[in-house]
Protein backbone atom coordinates (compact mmCIF):
# COMPACT_ATOMS: atom_id res chain seq x y z
CA UNK A 1 0.00 0.00 0.00
CA UNK A 2 1.10 3.37 -1.08
CA UNK A 3 1.78 5.61 2.22
CA UNK A 4 -0.65 8.39 0.12
CA UNK A 5 -3.86 6.50 0.73
CA UNK A 6 -6.03 7.74 2.95
CA UNK A 7 -7.94 5.74 5.89
CA UNK A 8 -11.34 5.91 4.05
CA UNK A 9 -9.88 4.12 0.78
CA UNK A 10 -8.04 1.25 2.83
CA UNK A 11 -11.15 0.72 4.29
CA UNK A 12 -12.44 -1.64 1.50
CA UNK A 13 -11.52 -5.82 1.03
CA UNK A 14 -9.18 -5.24 -1.87
CA UNK A 15 -8.20 -2.47 -4.37
CA UNK A 16 -8.65 -3.22 -8.48
CA UNK A 17 -4.62 -2.38 -8.18
CA UNK A 18 -4.23 -4.69 -5.48
CA UNK A 19 -6.20 -7.24 -7.14
CA UNK A 20 -4.06 -6.91 -10.09
CA UNK A 21 -1.16 -7.49 -8.46
CA UNK A 22 -1.75 -10.43 -6.74
CA UNK A 23 -3.13 -12.02 -10.03
CA UNK A 24 -0.10 -10.66 -11.87
CA UNK A 25 2.34 -12.90 -8.38
CA UNK A 26 0.22 -15.85 -9.50
CA UNK A 27 1.23 -15.63 -13.24
CA UNK A 28 4.55 -14.96 -12.30
CA UNK A 29 4.45 -18.31 -10.38
CA UNK A 30 3.21 -20.10 -13.73
CA UNK A 31 5.75 -18.59 -15.39
CA UNK A 32 8.42 -20.04 -13.41
CA UNK A 33 6.34 -23.68 -13.17
CA UNK A 34 7.05 -23.38 -17.04
CA UNK A 35 10.38 -23.22 -16.64
CA UNK A 36 10.50 -25.74 -14.73
CA UNK A 37 9.65 -28.24 -16.66
CA UNK A 38 12.05 -30.27 -18.97
CA UNK A 39 11.24 -29.14 -23.19
CA UNK A 40 9.88 -32.45 -23.89
CA UNK A 41 7.38 -33.46 -20.92
CA UNK A 42 6.13 -29.65 -21.51
CA UNK A 43 4.44 -31.05 -24.29
CA UNK A 44 3.86 -34.99 -23.57
CA UNK A 45 4.02 -35.43 -20.02
CA UNK A 46 0.19 -36.48 -18.94
CA UNK A 47 -0.98 -38.34 -15.58
CA UNK A 48 -4.57 -40.66 -15.87
CA UNK A 49 -5.38 -39.26 -19.35
CA UNK A 50 -4.99 -35.68 -18.45
CA UNK A 51 -4.03 -32.52 -20.52
CA UNK A 52 -0.37 -31.94 -21.02
CA UNK A 53 1.10 -28.94 -19.31
CA UNK A 54 1.20 -27.34 -22.58
CA UNK A 55 -2.13 -27.79 -22.84
CA UNK A 56 -3.17 -26.25 -19.58
CA UNK A 57 -0.58 -23.57 -20.19
CA UNK A 58 -2.45 -22.72 -23.58
CA UNK A 59 -5.90 -22.87 -21.72
CA UNK A 60 -4.61 -19.83 -19.40
CA UNK A 61 -3.51 -17.78 -22.12
CA UNK A 62 -6.77 -18.29 -24.34
CA UNK A 63 -8.43 -17.03 -21.26
CA UNK A 64 -6.48 -14.07 -19.11
CA UNK A 65 -5.99 -11.34 -22.25
CA UNK A 66 -8.97 -12.19 -24.35
CA UNK A 67 -10.98 -12.38 -20.93
CA UNK A 68 -9.72 -9.18 -20.11
CA UNK A 69 -10.11 -7.87 -23.31
CA UNK A 70 -13.66 -8.42 -23.11
CA UNK A 71 -14.45 -6.93 -20.10
CA UNK A 72 -12.64 -3.90 -20.70
CA UNK A 73 -14.13 -3.63 -24.52
CA UNK A 74 -17.53 -5.24 -23.88
CA UNK A 75 -17.12 -7.12 -26.91
CA UNK A 76 -18.22 -10.92 -27.11
CA UNK A 77 -14.64 -12.38 -27.44
CA UNK A 78 -14.40 -16.36 -28.99
CA UNK A 79 -12.44 -18.82 -26.50
CA UNK A 80 -9.48 -19.95 -29.17
CA UNK A 81 -6.25 -21.66 -27.71
CA UNK A 82 -3.55 -21.01 -29.98
CA UNK A 83 -0.92 -23.19 -32.12
CA UNK A 84 2.15 -22.51 -30.33
CA UNK A 85 4.32 -24.95 -32.53
CA UNK A 86 5.19 -26.94 -29.34
CA UNK A 87 8.08 -24.50 -28.35
CA UNK A 88 8.05 -23.81 -24.53
CA UNK A 89 10.08 -20.56 -25.44
CA UNK A 90 6.56 -19.81 -27.46
CA UNK A 91 4.91 -20.01 -25.11
CA UNK A 92 6.80 -18.15 -22.40
CA UNK A 93 6.76 -15.07 -25.29
CA UNK A 94 3.33 -15.06 -24.80
CA UNK A 95 2.91 -15.27 -21.62
CA UNK A 96 5.19 -12.06 -21.17
CA UNK A 97 2.89 -10.53 -24.46
CA UNK A 98 -0.04 -10.94 -22.08
CA UNK A 99 1.44 -9.72 -18.74
CA UNK A 100 2.25 -6.66 -20.45
CA UNK A 101 -1.80 -7.13 -21.82
CA UNK A 102 -3.11 -7.24 -18.58
CA UNK A 103 -0.71 -4.46 -16.92
CA UNK A 104 -1.99 -1.51 -19.28
CA UNK A 105 -5.42 -2.94 -19.56
CA UNK A 106 -7.03 -4.10 -16.39
CA UNK A 107 -7.01 -0.52 -14.81
CA UNK A 108 -9.51 0.70 -17.19
CA UNK A 109 -11.86 -1.97 -15.27
CA UNK A 110 -13.64 0.87 -12.91
CA UNK A 111 -14.29 0.25 -9.59
CA UNK A 112 -18.55 0.39 -10.77
CA UNK A 113 -17.61 -2.00 -13.23
CA UNK A 114 -16.86 -4.89 -10.95
CA UNK A 115 -20.37 -5.78 -10.21
CA UNK A 116 -21.77 -5.11 -13.76
CA UNK A 117 -23.37 -8.61 -14.84
CA UNK A 118 -21.50 -10.37 -18.24
CA UNK A 119 -21.67 -13.32 -20.03
CA UNK A 120 -17.81 -14.37 -20.44
CA UNK A 121 -16.91 -15.93 -24.08
CA UNK A 122 -20.45 -15.46 -25.10
CA UNK A 123 -21.28 -17.89 -22.95
CA UNK A 124 -20.49 -17.83 -18.81
CA UNK A 125 -22.84 -15.85 -17.24
CA UNK A 126 -21.42 -13.98 -13.62
CA UNK A 127 -19.83 -10.90 -12.95
CA UNK A 128 -16.80 -8.67 -13.64
CA UNK A 129 -15.15 -9.72 -10.35
CA UNK A 130 -16.83 -13.27 -10.22
CA UNK A 131 -15.50 -13.98 -14.52
CA UNK A 132 -11.78 -12.64 -12.87
CA UNK A 133 -12.28 -14.72 -9.62
CA UNK A 134 -12.38 -17.90 -11.98
CA UNK A 135 -9.82 -16.95 -13.73
CA UNK A 136 -7.28 -16.38 -11.66
CA UNK A 137 -9.18 -19.83 -9.70
CA UNK A 138 -8.60 -21.85 -13.10
CA UNK A 139 -4.83 -21.19 -13.29
CA UNK A 140 -4.45 -21.80 -9.41
CA UNK A 141 -5.91 -25.20 -10.14
CA UNK A 142 -3.87 -26.14 -12.79
CA UNK A 143 -0.85 -24.69 -12.02
CA UNK A 144 -1.45 -27.25 -8.78
CA UNK A 145 -1.76 -29.83 -11.09
CA UNK A 146 1.33 -28.81 -12.81
CA UNK A 147 3.44 -29.17 -9.83
CA UNK A 148 2.14 -33.12 -9.31
CA UNK A 149 3.52 -33.37 -13.23
CA UNK A 150 6.99 -32.05 -11.61
CA UNK A 151 6.73 -34.13 -8.95
CA UNK A 152 6.22 -37.27 -10.72
CA UNK A 153 9.11 -35.92 -12.66
CA UNK A 154 11.46 -36.13 -9.69
CA UNK A 155 11.20 -32.19 -10.38
CA UNK A 156 11.18 -29.64 -7.94
CA UNK A 157 8.51 -27.39 -8.23
CA UNK A 158 8.66 -23.67 -7.37
CA UNK A 159 7.68 -22.77 -3.56
CA UNK A 160 3.80 -22.21 -3.63
CA UNK A 161 4.45 -19.49 -1.24
CA UNK A 162 7.32 -17.27 -2.86
CA UNK A 163 5.14 -14.69 -5.16
CA UNK B 1 -26.31 -9.55 -5.24
CA UNK B 2 -29.33 -8.46 -3.43
CA UNK B 3 -31.75 -5.73 -5.03
CA UNK B 4 -31.78 -3.83 -1.87
CA UNK B 5 -27.76 -2.92 -2.10
CA UNK B 6 -27.51 0.77 -3.27
CA UNK B 7 -24.73 1.66 -5.89
CA UNK B 8 -22.96 3.11 -3.86
CA UNK B 9 -22.36 -0.41 -2.29
CA UNK B 10 -21.76 -2.20 -5.54
CA UNK B 11 -19.19 0.22 -6.34
CA UNK B 12 -16.42 -2.11 -4.61
CA UNK B 13 -14.37 -5.03 -6.14
CA UNK B 14 -15.61 -7.34 -3.85
CA UNK B 15 -17.27 -7.16 -0.23
CA UNK B 16 -16.83 -9.46 2.63
CA UNK B 17 -20.11 -11.22 2.43
CA UNK B 18 -19.42 -12.13 -1.49
CA UNK B 19 -16.00 -12.89 -0.51
CA UNK B 20 -16.86 -15.61 2.34
CA UNK B 21 -19.23 -16.98 -0.22
CA UNK B 22 -16.73 -17.58 -2.97
CA UNK B 23 -14.73 -19.50 0.00
CA UNK B 24 -17.55 -21.45 0.89
CA UNK B 25 -18.00 -22.13 -2.60
CA UNK B 26 -14.80 -23.56 -3.24
CA UNK B 27 -15.10 -25.19 0.19
CA UNK B 28 -18.07 -26.53 -0.94
CA UNK B 29 -16.10 -28.59 -4.00
CA UNK B 30 -12.81 -29.30 -1.91
CA UNK B 31 -15.59 -31.70 0.32
CA UNK B 32 -16.93 -33.02 -3.11
CA UNK B 33 -13.42 -34.47 -3.09
CA UNK B 34 -13.46 -35.36 -0.06
CA UNK B 35 -16.04 -37.67 -0.88
CA UNK B 36 -15.06 -38.76 -4.12
CA UNK B 37 -11.44 -40.44 -3.01
CA UNK B 38 -11.96 -44.19 -1.85
CA UNK B 39 -11.34 -44.53 2.00
CA UNK B 40 -8.39 -46.15 1.71
CA UNK B 41 -6.64 -44.18 -1.01
CA UNK B 42 -7.31 -40.67 0.67
CA UNK B 43 -5.11 -41.93 3.50
CA UNK B 44 -2.78 -44.12 0.68
CA UNK B 45 -2.13 -42.94 -2.22
CA UNK B 46 0.75 -40.41 -3.33
CA UNK B 47 2.22 -38.81 -6.73
CA UNK B 48 6.14 -37.90 -6.74
CA UNK B 49 6.49 -38.64 -3.06
CA UNK B 50 3.88 -35.80 -2.47
CA UNK B 51 1.68 -35.84 0.56
CA UNK B 52 -1.89 -38.04 0.59
CA UNK B 53 -4.88 -36.25 0.20
CA UNK B 54 -5.96 -36.23 3.89
CA UNK B 55 -2.38 -35.08 5.08
CA UNK B 56 -3.58 -32.10 2.72
CA UNK B 57 -6.87 -31.56 3.86
CA UNK B 58 -5.46 -32.19 7.29
CA UNK B 59 -3.40 -28.64 6.21
CA UNK B 60 -6.64 -26.47 4.89
CA UNK B 61 -8.32 -27.43 8.11
CA UNK B 62 -5.51 -26.53 10.29
CA UNK B 63 -5.26 -22.88 8.32
CA UNK B 64 -8.87 -21.94 7.80
CA UNK B 65 -10.60 -21.96 11.06
CA UNK B 66 -7.53 -20.94 12.97
CA UNK B 67 -6.00 -18.68 10.70
CA UNK B 68 -9.85 -16.89 10.77
CA UNK B 69 -9.92 -16.94 14.54
CA UNK B 70 -6.47 -15.52 15.02
CA UNK B 71 -7.52 -12.57 12.31
CA UNK B 72 -10.88 -12.18 14.67
CA UNK B 73 -9.71 -12.68 18.44
CA UNK B 74 -6.21 -10.85 17.42
CA UNK B 75 -4.43 -13.18 19.27
CA UNK B 76 -1.45 -15.47 17.78
CA UNK B 77 -2.79 -19.36 16.84
CA UNK B 78 -0.44 -22.08 16.75
CA UNK B 79 -0.30 -24.21 13.25
CA UNK B 80 -1.42 -27.40 14.56
CA UNK B 81 -2.90 -30.67 12.30
CA UNK B 82 -4.88 -32.76 14.13
CA UNK B 83 -4.98 -36.15 14.02
CA UNK B 84 -8.41 -37.47 12.65
CA UNK B 85 -7.60 -41.24 13.13
CA UNK B 86 -7.80 -42.34 9.17
CA UNK B 87 -11.24 -42.20 8.54
CA UNK B 88 -12.76 -40.00 6.46
CA UNK B 89 -16.19 -39.66 8.50
CA UNK B 90 -14.03 -37.49 10.74
CA UNK B 91 -12.30 -35.24 7.79
CA UNK B 92 -15.88 -34.30 6.60
CA UNK B 93 -17.15 -33.52 10.11
CA UNK B 94 -14.30 -31.62 11.11
CA UNK B 95 -14.85 -29.59 7.17
CA UNK B 96 -18.13 -28.74 8.22
CA UNK B 97 -17.31 -27.98 11.61
CA UNK B 98 -15.07 -25.43 9.80
CA UNK B 99 -17.69 -24.41 7.41
CA UNK B 100 -20.03 -23.48 10.53
CA UNK B 101 -17.31 -22.18 11.84
CA UNK B 102 -16.37 -19.53 9.25
CA UNK B 103 -19.76 -18.72 8.58
CA UNK B 104 -20.67 -17.13 12.44
CA UNK B 105 -16.94 -15.85 12.53
CA UNK B 106 -16.14 -14.71 9.05
CA UNK B 107 -18.56 -11.47 9.06
CA UNK B 108 -16.99 -10.25 12.38
CA UNK B 109 -13.84 -9.01 10.33
CA UNK B 110 -14.80 -5.50 9.89
CA UNK B 111 -13.89 -3.15 6.27
CA UNK B 112 -11.51 -1.43 8.06
CA UNK B 113 -9.65 -4.80 8.99
CA UNK B 114 -8.79 -6.28 5.68
CA UNK B 115 -5.60 -4.34 4.97
CA UNK B 116 -4.61 -4.50 8.90
CA UNK B 117 -1.23 -5.75 9.09
CA UNK B 118 -0.49 -8.89 10.83
CA UNK B 119 1.37 -12.56 11.22
CA UNK B 120 -0.74 -15.07 10.48
CA UNK B 121 0.36 -18.62 13.09
CA UNK B 122 2.79 -16.21 14.74
CA UNK B 123 5.01 -16.46 11.40
CA UNK B 124 4.12 -15.13 7.98
CA UNK B 125 3.69 -11.23 7.58
CA UNK B 126 1.14 -9.81 5.63
CA UNK B 127 -2.00 -8.16 5.90
CA UNK B 128 -5.93 -10.03 6.62
CA UNK B 129 -6.67 -9.31 2.57
CA UNK B 130 -3.49 -11.14 1.78
CA UNK B 131 -3.62 -13.43 4.48
CA UNK B 132 -7.04 -15.02 3.40
CA UNK B 133 -6.34 -15.00 0.11
CA UNK B 134 -3.24 -17.27 1.13
CA UNK B 135 -5.57 -19.32 2.52
CA UNK B 136 -7.85 -20.20 -0.69
CA UNK B 137 -5.12 -20.63 -2.87
CA UNK B 138 -3.68 -22.57 -1.16
CA UNK B 139 -7.10 -25.05 -1.42
CA UNK B 140 -7.63 -24.60 -5.00
CA UNK B 141 -3.53 -25.31 -5.11
CA UNK B 142 -4.20 -28.42 -3.53
CA UNK B 143 -7.27 -29.22 -4.55
CA UNK B 144 -6.23 -29.36 -7.90
CA UNK B 145 -3.25 -31.56 -7.14
CA UNK B 146 -6.04 -33.72 -5.12
CA UNK B 147 -7.97 -34.17 -8.57
CA UNK B 148 -4.39 -35.26 -10.39
CA UNK B 149 -4.65 -38.32 -7.66
CA UNK B 150 -8.06 -39.33 -8.59
CA UNK B 151 -7.67 -38.57 -12.16
CA UNK B 152 -4.72 -41.21 -11.41
CA UNK B 153 -7.02 -43.68 -9.35
CA UNK B 154 -9.51 -43.48 -12.33
CA UNK B 155 -12.15 -41.02 -10.56
CA UNK B 156 -13.90 -38.06 -12.28
CA UNK B 157 -13.63 -35.59 -10.05
CA UNK B 158 -16.23 -33.21 -9.33
CA UNK B 159 -16.56 -29.89 -12.02
CA UNK B 160 -14.18 -27.49 -11.22
CA UNK B 161 -16.84 -24.91 -12.00
CA UNK B 162 -19.51 -26.43 -9.84
CA UNK B 163 -19.39 -23.99 -7.30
Amino acid sequence: MENSKTQTQLATVITPDELLKHWQAHRDLTRRTIVAFPEKEFFTHTIGGMRTYAKLIQEMLAIAGPGIKEIVEGKTVKFEEDELQNKKENYLKAWDETTAYLNENFPKIKLEDFHRKIKAFGQFEGTVISTIFYFMDNEIHHRGQGYVYLRSLNIEPPFFWER
